[in-house]
């Protein structure tokens, strides 16, 4: 029997709940891989309903039945259940998610699920209850042994795929985070990650600009001079396509995007803009540099539409089948004659 | 007999000329108002036949004879001319082009033109012979008469407005250069603009922030706080419907996108970005705080592809209806009633 992705829940008063079952009812219409829930089959259940949706969910008592229910059947594993109380977050709620997110990323790092697919999580409250990550990519890296740092996060959209080198600080403190190393390191990681999730054998990078126009060779900024032209060419002395440094504001016109398989981005709105603007429903969150397979829907809980049936599933459905795919090359590389 | 707008030739060995005739040939099908181009009628007539366009270019010796000629040939305003060299730029042709620049701004500053459309130009080479601004915008300013920073860029595509607080200079330096006054000043020109030169009565600006997430509340960055909440209560105060500080990575999200009229961008490629993105092959700079309509393509001489029949007329297009609206907007607000 093949294996299953293990679905976190999410904050239980967000959108999760309602998007898995949501995912689980486009199964065959949108060609998913088999997933189970983790925790939660009432709580399942009751969202379903509150969704409109007329699916059974079937409790399972380990991960190898998933993929046999899943035909049938919303697999859910795991006791750990709650009241659904949609758009009222509470602690009961958080412990909920985090419980589902441990189990599910303890799964997949033990190999009894065939990769990690996380409910959107509100980072407030789970702080609350003891969680001490920024967010759930560095919480997964650490379950898994990887040093956040090396933990790179890709965002992926039917139209585009971006990497930020800096995340979440000041764009003040943008300029002087960037290196050398730091582009190079993370720009490694993606190209990797693009040949073994993605299939892609020679993964064209195109690293953006920090300044408008490139800077125009130094007239306004010099880090195009500095330090992203430095790490592209080690880059491509180490055998990886990496074009640049381009200038940010015509990388993600239409015929620009055919000309590469990820914008590498400097900071966090340079990647996030083009990507939302374009495919702001069907985003994905992907780490890569994991042991395991690791997606997410981009958009967080939502809990201003959670039960009213508004939240669209795209992203759901598109992080569920992404993550699909990439446990199927991984598994055929390592199944593959050596 | 109306009047019409005069058009700049932009580097003749760009692709302003080219684009110039394709425009005129689509003067029907697109609905554009009477238009003269200023300066090169041979060259024009040359720009044509490289384009594979048979349309017949006429020299008039006066302004007022544009819209008769208009319907039935491109009008050429002026003696001076030069060879079509396309995907060659020299310093004749550029002494062409600020000649052009020069005499078109002067007719609509003087009222002999309804407005002004500026082919693209290359900064660079404009300099060689005697060009001291940073660009055409600062120029056609001081053409009117007015100091450069009271000129606010606008970009317009079908989808999306965007002005850019700051615009030309490192991305290092943009969080010194924020002031509440600088963001009140350029929200407001704006704002009177949009109501001017696009009859949008009451104006929606929104306001991004500058950090991802708009700082989360200073945890990132507190520009935010320290500067663009004051500037949109002080906007906001002055009876102008500004909002915000809005996350610059959900703010062009399709949905989103309904709800303003404009958004007000702290840097170059915050605005760029999710303009070209969306709506590359017709964007149009608009300057506004003019005393006249100015508006030109976004884009730039594109010498690579001039004279190969390559080039999108779209943005030259929008940038003829954009001002030709406009100019039919203020000329209507002159004639009415007071």
């Amino acid at each position: 029997m093949p294996g299953a992705l293990a679905v976190s829940l999410g904050d239980p008063a967000g959108v999760g709940p309602e998007l898995i079952c949501e995912a689980w009812a486009a199964r065959h219409t949108r060609s998913l891989p088999p997933f189970f829930a983790v925790g939660g089959p009432n709580l399942l259940a009751a969202a379903a309903k509150a969704r409109g949706l007329s699916i059974p969910v079937r409790r399972i008592a380990d991960p190898v039945e998933a993929s046999g229910v899943f035909t049938e059947a919303l697999p859910v594993l795991g006791d750990r259940d709650g009241p659904y109380r949609p758009g009222e977050p509470d602690r009961e709620g958080a412990r909920l998610a985090l419980a589902s997110l441990t189990m599910a990323a303890e799964l997949a790092k033990h190999g009894s699920a065939t990769g990690l697919v996380t409910g959107p999580i509100a980072k407030a409250r789970l702080a609350e209850v003891g969680f001490a990550h920024p967010g759930q990519t560095e919480f997964v890296a650490e379950a898994c042994g990887i040093a956040a740092e090396d933990a790179v996060m890709l965002l992926a959209g039917p139209n585009l795929r971006t990497v930020p080198i800096t995340v979440h600080c000041a764009l003040s403190r943008v300029p002087g985070l960037l290196s050398v190393d730091l582009i190079q390191a993370r720009a490694a990681i993606t190209a990797h990650g693009l040949r073994r999730d993605f299939g892609i054998a020679s993964p064209r990078l195109a690293i953006c600009a920090l300044n408008p126009h490139g800077g125009e060779g130094g007239k306004f900024g010099d880090e195009e001079v500095r330090i992203i032209a430095p790490a592209i060419a080690a880059l491509r002395e180490a055998g990886i396509d990496a074009t640049g440094p381009h200038s940010a504001d015509a990388l993600f016109a239409p015929h620009a995007r055919d000309e590469y398989d990820v914008a590498i981005c400097m900071y966090h709105d340079q990647a996030l803009i083009p990507l939302k603007a374009l495919d702001f429903d069907n985003g994905v969150n992907m780490t890569l540099g994991l042991p395991i397979v690791r997606t997410s829907p981009d958009h967080g809980t939502a809990f201003g539409i959670a039960g009213k049936r508004q939240a669209s599933p795209g992203a759901m459905i598109a992080a569920i089948r992404m993550a699909g795919e990439a446990a199927a090359l991984r598994a055929g590389a390592d199944s593959a004659p050596r």
